[in-house]
């Protein structure tokens, strides 16, 4: 392996492809979805729970990971995979859009930015240089460029001045990068919904030249439609032999509309943050497993998944972990959901591969829109069942 | 197999037992440990986890699973093992003592107790035949009689009286239980600390005749002297053939005095839950990975257990999951913790088959009282690593 992260394309239909990024930790097939491990671990999921689920990269956190348990000290730890003890490949994002969303004061300037930790007030200080250096500590096959996150709506003025920021800082991240094996630099595309400012940033970024190209500044607001417009008018013009990352990127009809428009890699939090609350993403939809239609029902969560879940559970069962505010209940819908995202993923892989992509994702799309089964009866509902009535006698008067 | 349970003692040392218990859902080794899965789960665990931990047989709560999601429900989804995935023995409480120490508004009359929700504050009864029905809809393999948890401290007027209602709802528990093969009903000797009612107990209850015989009503605040001082002179006079069952206990130092009077099995919250707030339990004691000297330590929590925290992850890396309070962190120190407890009841298992119970006994009792093993330096720590310096200029003074 040279320097660098290797990248393959094996096949293409339309502008959606079928690729292989190769790092020192291993192979990635794309397109790929990446779980998030915020803070060093997929919230309620084991390392090998996740492998099974089919994920081959992970996505870790600079932002949160620099304030606890500190670069360093995972660094210590001999990086990020043996501290989490996952030896799959690592993506770690440049911490900027964490100090943004996450982080007080923030003060920036052309070299970078100052802010208060969320956890405990302590000033801190993310720059290009830094970022480069903290996501080398941490051992990451994929480091971010710093960037300045554009927010949504910006006027052509806000998103030029921003995006060229973000390109001085991509260069600087570029000089910092401590190039291996198996490890690579991703630079990010900014420039808002302006065409113009997005091919100026494609252009500034190819100049300099980086292992693969992300498209940032989406998912912030701007609705799905815009979002597929800014990847039509923006993935034409991205290098064809370099993966392209579309970051922090979503719903599995996103994940559709995204592959269709030549994304290789995704990352969302929304398969683990929802299972925490108790939405199941399934083949026909979302469901709210806290509804109480599910508390009698002694069907699976999705009959076609292969997840714990659903093989061993029924929907009663998994109602009952949310109502009784049980661990396992988060721990069974993250699981899920992370394998529905990887089997969406497969399918989309696999249908690339097999020239059938467009008639597949309309059948996975026109799923997605029917809605969930019809609710089953409650057998102990009527007159004579719920709540039940005690058989034996009692003096005292009760309501059971 | 005949109508209730079979019990078949293997070997004895001195007072110690090595013997199996078999039920229609399969056999448990004991002297046993059984895991607490209050509301249809072990907090935190996979019931294929559980069963790796090496545990044979879960404890469920009657009062928990009868307010939710009710014990008809339970049965609706074909019985408490079929709902929550556990395909081995399970043994439910009565809901006595969680009535006394969970439930609001206790009125306690010959016939029974009533009570008000924990949840939702609607009133509720429980009788001896509601407790067993209770019990039968959940599927539970071994049913306890519902009995009145006398407090502590008790005069021993207040005790015989709590003892004689008991022993009568001994009774009526009896009359009301199904009996089925493989599904037994054990009685429960109380008495409080008070040789004479203990002894009266254990007679009125062999005089109905059970599967099993239980020791309530200890744990709870009397002290170990003082539970190992019932224990003397209550086991000696409980049936050899039949196992008992030490209810609610506990520390490993507890469960080894106690094998070593002559009790088979166990249950408590103890590992589960301590697991969920940071504690370990570990062959050199207890350990809380809260604690700052773990922050930097690459050492296993115990380098000779066979669990996936130990096996995996450093101390460090636990101490960072409770610190950023991840999931991940109750979910490993409860594996852990269970896993410890089983391989405490193996040993002690194997030491009566050797027949070297007293000399094992005492090594482990003195690995208990060892204390953890000296904190390692913080390599990190001194004038120049932590906090880190940048190792980039920056024009704004700022804190690392």
């Amino acid at each position: 392996m040279g320097l660098g992260l290797g990248f393959e394309l094996l096949k293409t239909e339309g502008a959606a492809r079928r690729g292989r990024l190769t790092t020192a930790h291993g192979a990635v097939e794309t397109p790929a979805f990446m779980p998030v491990g915020t803070v060093g671990t997929v919230k309620g999921m084991l390392p090998g729970s996740v492998r099974e689920t089919g994920a081959q990269i992970l996505l870790g956190n600079t932002y949160h990971l620099m304030l606890r348990p500190t670069a360093e000290r995972v660094a210590q730890f001999g990086g990020l995979h043996r501290f989490m003890n996952w030896n799959g490949p690592i993506l770690t994002d440049s911490g900027g859009f964490q100090v943004m969303s996450l982080s007080d004061l923030r003060t920036l300037d052309e070299d970078g930015v100052t802010f208060k930790s969320h956890l405990d007030g302590r000033r801190h200080r993310l720059t290009p240089e830094r970022s480069m250096r903290i996501q080398h500590l941490l051992d990451s096959n994929v480091t971010m460029c710093l960037d300045e996150c554009t927010p949504f709506p910006a006027t052509h003025e806000v998103a030029e001045k921003s995006m060229r920021l973000s390109m001085r800082w991509a260069r600087r991240s570029r000089d910092a990068f401590v190039e291996r094996p198996g490890y690579g630099l991703f630079g990010i595309v900014q420039g808002g919904v302006y065409p113009d400012l997005r091919a100026e940033s494609v252009e500034a970024l190819t100049g300099i030249g980086f292992d693969g190209y992300a498209v940032g500044g989406l998912a912030v607001g701007e609705g799905q439609q815009m979002m597929f417009d800014v990847l039509d008018f923006t993935t034409p013009l991205m290098p064809a032999d370099r993966p392209r990352y579309l970051m922090g990127v979503g719903r599995p009809s996103d994940l559709i509309g995204a592959v269709r428009r030549g994304i290789d890699m995704f990352d969302c939090v929304m398969p683990t943050r929802s299972g925490r609350t108790g939405q199941a993403f399934v083949r026909r939809g979302v469901l709210n497993m806290r509804n109480a239609r599910h508390a009698h029902d002694t069907r699976p969560l999705d009959e076609e998944c292969r997840c714990p879940a659903c093989r061993d559970y029924t929907r009663g069962y998994l109602h009952h972990l949310f109502r009784a505010g049980e661990m396992l209940g988060p721990m069974l819908l993250t699981w899920h959901n992370l394998t529905y995202y990887q089997d969406l993923m497969a399918e989309l892989r696999r249908a690339i591969e097999e020239g059938c992509f467009e008639r597949r994702a309309a059948e996975l799309e026109a799923g997605l829109a029917l809605g969930d089964l019809p609710a089953v009866p409650d057998p102990l509902a009527g007159p004579v069942a719920a709540p039940p009535v005690p058989e034996e006698s009692s003096s005292v008067p009760v309501d059971l």
